[in-house]
């Protein structure tokens, strides 16, 4: 049995790869619509591109600190806090591919980490909630 | 007595739910002042919530990851890492409240950020330099 | 032997000391070149600055989450994950000394920096691929 850390570590590394890919399209949308650095905006498709570079960097920023503190301290179902990492991903490719089609649709997958996030959150705090009830005891 | 590496979870949990909060901010004022993504610029309420947003995320990424090498390496306080983590997010309260109001009133909390940022580097480098020194006298 | 953990919490700190100088950088340019926040462009020095810092941070939010699985799941060679982090935070001082130079002499550094982080990729899969074979021996 792969063990919660374990997998927490698999769901970091695909997230990371994720938002590599995010970063590279940036990049190429660059080149392809000859928007020169240090400008972040002149084609409404590498504007689309930069804000969902930005956003999941943004939203990284909220949920990996999340999931290793739940990572550190699990609750009884370990397993939870990297499966609910998956679902954030998979909300993150659903955010990405609706908002390049058009920015209105992008609501999906925002409320879909959003929603994760906060969850995560609460994981996170069960867990943390746990050990200090642990050292009482001790 | 609450060990050190779970109070630097709980200040990592609280600057997280605080980020969430920016992040929340904007995209309530994106709605209401009616700012189609992927513009991030329109409103000057909006413009100072999403820089509040970006600020705390780029100050985060100095701020975390010198709050666990200190949690990691401890020096003989532990728990004086996650108190200037508190510090600093009552920094990042007080910046956020200030920009809000006027752009000019950032630098207090500003500031405030910076220095304790400045304090939990040289902690956490106190902490690393005593690993190596510990390694050296097995 | 300074252990593997310990040379990835020097390297972050030298990161985030790094990121911390970009960000100071910004902040002085911002009053010299008297840019009023919440603008975040005004004078080329100053946007390719802020775009110097914004872009440290988007690769730390790549590389840094790589460079801890690689310590938490360390390969044979433990010492190469960080010794990868040193070449990157060097990748990141050319292409800050490109871009401040020109925008155009950025590439280099990019690409030094896109590379490493590619590679610290393979090796902490490496290493978490490692661990589960480990747990299937056990």
């Amino acid at each position: 049995m792969i063990p919660a850390t374990l997998w927490t570590a698999i769901v970091t590394l695909a997230i990371g790869l994720f938002y590599f890919y995010t970063g590279f399209r940036v990049g190429n949308l660059r080149a392809r619509h000859d928007i020169k650095a240090p400008a972040t905006s002149g084609h409404p498709e590498f504007d689309r591109a930069y804000r969902v570079q930005l956003n999941t960097l943004e939203q990284m920023g909220i949920f990996l600190p999340f999931l290793w503190v739940a990572a550190f301290y699990p609750i009884g179902w370990p397993w939870l806090a990297p499966l609910i990492g998956g679902i954030w991903l998979i909300g993150r490719i659903i955010y990405m591919r609706g908002y390049m089609a058009d920015p209105s649709k992008r609501l999906a997958g925002a409320m879909m980490c959003g929603l994760t996030s906060i969850i995560l959150f609460v994981i996170a705090a069960c867990g943390v909630v746990k050990a200090c009830l642990a050292l009482r005891v001790m």
